[in-house]
């Protein structure tokens, strides 16, 4: 048992003063008390506010090494999406299982270094370029459950089946060939043996499945995948581009998002990544649904997919959390003020997100921050989402004394945090109980570091 | 003379290798070598690339301290512009001269420290409140000069006239009253009085004039406050609001863009701020104008205010810088991506801002930043824009080294520094020669951020 006292903490019924929060040998949370006074033994986080910790539900980590290379326009007249994937599959072909580690391993260190404890990765390089598969089929898995077990990050590994290169059934090519699996029943044994990897870590540590998309996996395969982890989280991209939209409804006479609330029974355990271009009644279904809108608004924005309608989603009761995707940024306010001023551009307005059902001072950072903590807890099936007894103890602290914050309280602290501040304000960060980050730094940051720059090195000498 | 030698540098021709620069003791580039080797006496700066410092063509600087306090929805069922101009009005009650010192002097270091050699001050804040003048009419502009006197960026001021509360001509009112001037005849001692003070600073210092809006001042007033400086920059607010477009449209029979273009003679003295809601017309005629479009993206996205046609303003020549405006965010990198994802947003596109008029590898980064460096040089007055011999000494460099650059080269990276790093890149910044930024932090920012710490607690506790 360990005691934390904070002077200034956000607790599931609201922000509190003087709270001790004891933290068991489970990595639960196994007491909360406010208006407290510190005990002998308490680690006092003087000067800090204590905050429920968000996972970050949508991640490809590898794609972190080509931050910064695609930025290019190409030869097309209108560069586009496109083009950015296949760079990405070109990419792809030179990663080996060491290089995927050392990525996986650098870019948890940077989310807990930003204030998040836990990462859904949506994992789809599995084989060997060309597409044979390891001699441990779910070696790629196992290696990227290696770097949760270096960084202590919460990992919930969702292996992704990629069965096609799109709707009209043609066979995943170059780059895709790395991702596909043969049929459902050698993804249910790569699933397997992720699962098996993904034991190793701590209880809070989950193996979910990911189908794709619906143009690399038919909607019936889709359901099938879902059985394959019984009451673990299922996620699946949808809704992204315009193209891929087009595409769907062409082969299946109505888009991904209405296809999936048809055919593949969304509720709480699944998370739909994107859902950028919906028709409002697939955005109403999808809120009543009870699965969460996976958003990623910084690699939306890089990838000029779109706005997300998310008045008319909260307005409905929708849930949503926020994932780094492409990883071409780590850092979790500029996550959340990328969501709220994508919002704002779209509707000319302020304060959006604080708008349809939201209560208390009417705070935008507040809603940012506890729809995040809230949501990426249901998208990764993680326990966790509040600080109350019982709950995983994902926990971090924000600097109060930082400039964006300080002399500010409450929900305002939030609100400078995510539009002035940055992670520099981030101190601690705890993962079910695990201290990942003090004063600011993660504990293994420098080893990861200098393995990372030898990988990127390599990599971008090669590209 | 002081020379530095650097392996990587952007200059006026583009990427060159092992480059020594001869800073003259006039603030200006004496010379500049390629291909060449350090010299003994040289600094080195070795691992860093050698970039021209764009200036931030746009700030008020008090706005800094707000930061954070305006992201709650406020009682109206539509949060907007409106509602946040209201709190700002409220907030300047409270603040004093030495306030604005301490604020604006905090605000340039952060400038300084994000990679900014200069900035465009569009001063408002004149009177007591209540509107009665200080014995010294010009105290309010004498402080901005001071703390750049103290932080070394270089100023451009722009004292700004205020006549009205709106087309309809009423008075201005409440927080309005510290901004307004009797007549154009005050506003003319109140220029002389704001350039007596910048004339203590170096001669890279400049005055222009800002008459604030076509709301605010009468197109005929406009034009008459362009001649009270001749030869000096003259800034306007315009088209930020859709609300703002419809009255002066009511007022005049056109939008003010086209109100501006007809009737105040816009030419490359002039720089249009925000130009966010033009009509295509609007838009090329702003952009042959030679007038620079002055964005201010992470502001424009925080006040829900809309997005700029970049793509019909780059395709029609114009040019454009950025600024901080509200100073909500101070971060160079982080300006410039916003820029580009809003385009992106808008467009659905990728790389939106490299496609039209743009050169060499396509490169988005390498067009937004020496965009921000050329359309910053413009509209504040400043020789500068370019690393070439005889131009001011406004340079900054990036650690090669920095995980979002490292293996980088050339474009690329820029494009990494944009898009995946941000200001704890930038190592170095000059300004005119003055050196203020060494190894990341900015000589006085000790003493400064100390200062503006003691305001801050003040001023929000009162708030």
């Amino acid at each position: 048992m360990k005691m934390l006292f904070a002077e200034r903490a956000l607790l599931a019924g609201g922000w509190a003063r003087d709270v001790r929060v004891t933290l068991g040998d489970d990595g639960r949370i196994a007491a909360v008390e406010a208006d407290t006074q510190a005990g002998a033994g308490d680690e006092r986080l003087a000067g800090r506010i204590l905050l429920p910790a968000p996972a970050n539900l949508h991640s490809h980590a590898f794609q972190r090494a080509m931050a910064g290379m695609t930025e290019a326009r190409g030869p097309d007249s209108r560069d586009s999406f496109w083009t950015w994937r296949s760079l990405m599959y070109r990419f792809v072909g030179a990663l080996t299982p060491d290089d995927v580690e050392a990525i996986a391993a650098q870019v948890q260190v940077e989310m807990a270094e930003a204030g998040y404890a836990a990462v859904g990765e949506f994992h789809y390089l599995h084989h060997r370029p060309g597409g044979g598969a390891y001699d441990d089929m779910a070696e790629m898995a196992a290696r990227v459950a290696a770097a949760a077990a270096e960084t202590g990050l919460g990992l919930t590994l969702l292996p992704v089946l990629y069965l096609r290169g799109g709707c009209d059934g043609r066979a995943p090519e170059g780059g895709q060939t790395r991702f596909a699996c043969q049929d459902i029943d050698a993804f249910a044994r790569l699933v397997e043996g992720a699962a098996a990897a993904v034991g190793s870590l701590g209880p809070d540590a989950r193996t979910g499945v990911a189908p794709h998309s619906l143009r690399a996996v038919p909607p019936e395969l889709v359901r099938e995948a879902a059985t394959l982890r019984p009451g673990d989280p299922v996620h699946i991209h949808a809704a992204e581009q315009v193209a891929e939209v087009e595409e769907v409804s062409a082969a299946h006479g109505r888009p991904p998002v209405a296809v999936l609330l048809e055919q593949a029974g969304l509720d709480a355990r699944w998370c739909v990544i994107h859902a950028t271009h919906m028709q409002p009644g697939e955005t109403q279904g999808l809120a009543r649904s009870g699965a969460v809108a996976g958003l990623c608004p910084i690699t939306e924005s890089n990838l000029g997919d779109g706005i997300f309608d998310g008045v008319r989603f909260r307005a409905a009761g929708g849930v949503f959390g926020i994932g780094s995707d492409s990883n071409i940024r780590i850092s979790l306010a500029e996550e959340l003020r990328t969501l709220e001023y994508s919002q704002r551009l779209g509707a000319r307005s302020r304060a959006v997100l604080a708008g349809p059902g939201s209560t208390g001072s009417g705070s935008t950072g507040r809603v940012l921050f506890e729809g995040a903590v809230a949501g990426g807890a249901r998208a990764c099936g993680r326990d966790a989402g509040a600080i109350e007894a019982g709950r995983l103890a994902d926990l971090m602290t924000l600097d109060g004394e930082a400039l964006a914050l300080a002399g500010l309280d409450g929900d305002m602290a939030l609100d400078g945090w995510i539009f002035a501040g940055d992670d520099r304000a981030v101190c601690d960060v705890w993962s079910a109980g695990r201290r990942l980050v003090v004063d600011g730094r993660h504990y293994a940051s420098a080893a990861v570091e200098a393995r990372y720059r030898a990988v990127l090195a390599r990599l971008r000498d090669a590209a």
